[in-house]
């Protein structure tokens, strides 16, 4: 007979209680393999429960295998190896992100959150939102929603002049993800030329990936040819609008060279990457390289993160035909990455003019904020400024100072100022000297008290030391 | 002396059709490199221009290499090599979905886009939106809004008895993605074991990224763990809970054998995918393996695809401190892949019960649909169905037919009469006899009348061959 005290069933349903006095009874090994159960009929006698209530827990048993049911013989218990009760394990992280609280954070090249459009924003969400048309719900086409490719496309040949179909473009949730993806189409042995200075995520994304990469030298006209082909190189990622963090635009005959270099080759191509280009604030954006010919070597890549919000996970890359195939082979039974509710809302807000906008509007104040920053740095007494380059692109400035301090020490001084800063020389794989003592300044969101105070007490790192 | 017609300007800045005609003829080579251009105030009065019209062409030339400037000398053409006009490739691909119109698509095992809670969405949606909140558009945290790790925690502990710190989940754009990040922090040269018959998509994502794969065969308790061993597996994913397509729950004694195996030796792990645990119709669901112990050697996987949209890009993984560790050092640069906006949205909809509240309708739904078809499938005199399994979870069933017909020939004389299904043997790597023969119908999402019809039509292709 087994007898269990349903008086310490705390609320739980009868059959519970029963299902998980057996199951630990088993697991425990006080029943042991091969034992008969009580028939259900004794079994509800025996312990003042209904037939039901019995079935329903010896069932379950079934189902989990901790019981095994015999026709018209009855219920035996399966041969579980005894285990001790179950424990999690506790789970105890260090704290993952240790947030500092800095004065200013000029490593910081994040949109400015306060300018964030909320009110268009929310308005083509809560439009796109009370339509609760099927197609929010639906798996969306795994090149990303069609109303988006199209509008992406169209805001591509107002503000670049690119001219390209919705079905070259893939969109993805972030820059990594795509680029993740792209690895997987571009010829296998590739070696990846990296800026040198440039992207930090670059060469660690192609780390991750186990790719073979190697540091291409810039020089004032943008990549240099010479670099790129002693290297070995046959993929290479640039800005040619503006590159980060040196600013330098591509000139005309570089590009001409690069093109021409793509061309020289099978398996050889460009990742242009057009990050910021729709933040140059004296003259018109420099055309991208797209447009200059050979496109069928050219990934173009550009993202929503600074021109719009991070949080909003959408990010695009136009692929030239072969590799599109490729990717449509290898892709096409994985779901798109981005919300679909975002999606047809940035369509909206781009067909509507608000993206334009928007941008415009950031324009101006990226503008401002540059400026003013430049006045603050030339009239401090204290900062030894040698040079101050930036201000026409992006939203950072380049200072080089005459100082005597190593970059690491002027980093650790300006730490202990509650200020948060990076050298051009942390851009590089291999530093030159005159990479060096060059503060790189991103300023897209800091206001005029604190960059005065940011500023007095970058000078003083240098006079005191 | 340079004029151009400047009647044929059409509606164009002045300055942007002199930089046009310019940079035209450089590239063109009608102007040659070395040339001097005239200066300003010639082309001024040359054109009948303004000089502030001809500096401020000049000097988006200069920014794009077209032009050098030498101080106190004046422009000079750049050594731009000529190139033909900028001609766009035409983008043309074939058609990338071709969507077939079926009567039945049997193979769609999709959440039923109808039944989307879409008023109760919109209402969170509309919350979350309304708070203007900076965290909205804030780059989230690396692993995902923690609001929502919180929300999944306690839905976890209440539905699946999983105790869980929410610094234990990853939140991800979707399983697929889950998975790339997830190979990169397990042991490489891992031999990853597929169940056989099992999830198609599983040894696909293996083979892009280039691992070695085992398929592990199956039998009536789950994986059989001589097969697991023989492979030389030291990654199984499984499917504990039930097992796609087969149905199977994994016993209580396999379960403890698998766990036993994974703690034999150093770097084995179980990837429990828990996809569809929800739907359980008949008995509560299988408690995780991850409940069961060793759980520093499990990764468990779910996702709202199915019990929400797979439109809304949410998936999740529970990692294993020793692994987590590894997913904060390699992953903490990359920004989060869901949108922000949807994961407090899904937080403020889990929490405030209507996620329990849609599943609960949804289960019933299942439910009633899977009884509908068994009887369907029994009432139908042509259909040489021997036996028919499943209906207790999930949303399929397996109807194993008395047919001389191959199963490609099943499908081919279905297809004709347009109705999509598949075939156990397609989910097989090695096909044994007794996965022959059975038909694998999906029904999350079909009305009565057309039921009826279907199976009509599928009798008829036995009574006919």
């Amino acid at each position: 007979m087994i007898k269990y005290d349903f008086s310490k069933k705390n609320g739980k349903p009868l059959y519970q209680y029963l299902y998980e006095c057996l199951k630990s009874d088993i697991q425990n090994g006080r029943l042991t393999a091969r034992t008969k159960l009580p028939s259900k009929r004794e079994m509800a006698k025996d312990n003042g429960i209904s037939v039901k209530t019995v079935m329903n827990a010896y069932e379950q048993l079934v189902v989990e295998g901790y019981l095994i049911s015999k026709e018209k013989r009855g219920y035996f218990v399966a041969d579980v190896e005894a285990v001790p009760d179950y424990q999690m394990e506790p789970a105890e992280y260090s704290p993952i992100y240790t947030e500092e609280k800095w004065l200013v954070d000029f490593t910081a090249s994040n949109a400015v959150y306060e300018k964030f459009p909320f009110s268009m924003w929310r308005k083509v969400m809560r439009e796109v939102l009370s339509d609760s048309d099927l197609k929010l719900v639906r798996r969306a086409h795994f090149l990303g929603v069609e109303e988006l490719r199209k509008a992406i496309a169209a805001y591509l040949y107002r503000a670049r002049g690119i001219m390209v179909s919705p079905e070259c473009i893939v969109i993805g949730a972030g820059i990594e993800y795509l680029y993740g993806k792209l690895i997987k189409i571009l010829p296998p042995d590739s070696v990846y030329g990296v800026e040198n200075p440039g992207y930090k995520k670059i060469p660690r994304i192609y780390e991750e990936y186990g790719l073979k990469w190697k540091p291409v030298a810039m020089d004032s006209n943008g990549i240099s040819m010479e670099s790129l082909r002693k290297n070995g190189v046959n993929i290479i990622h640039v800005s040619p609008e503006h590159h980060f963090p040196l600013g330098t635009v591509m000139s005309a005959a570089r590009r001409q060279e690069l093109l021409s270099w793509a061309g020289e080759e099978a398996g050889r191509y460009i990742i242009e990457d057009d990050y910021d280009c729709e933040f140059r604030y004296y003259s018109r954006t420099i055309p991208p390289l797209l447009n200059a010919g050979r496109s069928h070597r050219i990934i173009y890549m550009n993202t929503f993160n600074k021109t719009l919000a991070p949080s909003i996970r959408i990010s695009y890359m136009i692929l030239p035909e072969k590799l599109m195939r490729r990717y449509i082979n290898s892709s096409n039974f994985y779901s798109n990455t981005s919300s679909s509710c975002e999606q047809y809302a940035l369509a909206k807000f781009i067909n509507e003019g608000y993206f334009e906008r928007h941008l415009s509007r950031m324009k101006k104040y990226y503008r401002i904020q540059g400026e003013r920053l430049i006045r603050i740095l030339k009239q401090s007494a204290l900062l030894p400024a040698v040079t101050i380059t930036g201000g026409s692109s992006g939203t950072h400035l380049l200072v080089k100072v005459d100082t005597s301090l190593t970059d690491t020490e002027i980093k650790w001084a300006a730490r202990q100022q509650r200020i948060q800063l990076s050298c051009l020389s942390e851009f590089c794989v291999e530093v030159k000297p005159e990479y060096q003592h060059i503060l790189v300044l991103s300023y897209s969101d800091i206001n005029e008290t604190i960059i005065r105070e940011a500023v007095r007490r970058l000078g003083n790192i240098f006079v005191e030391w």
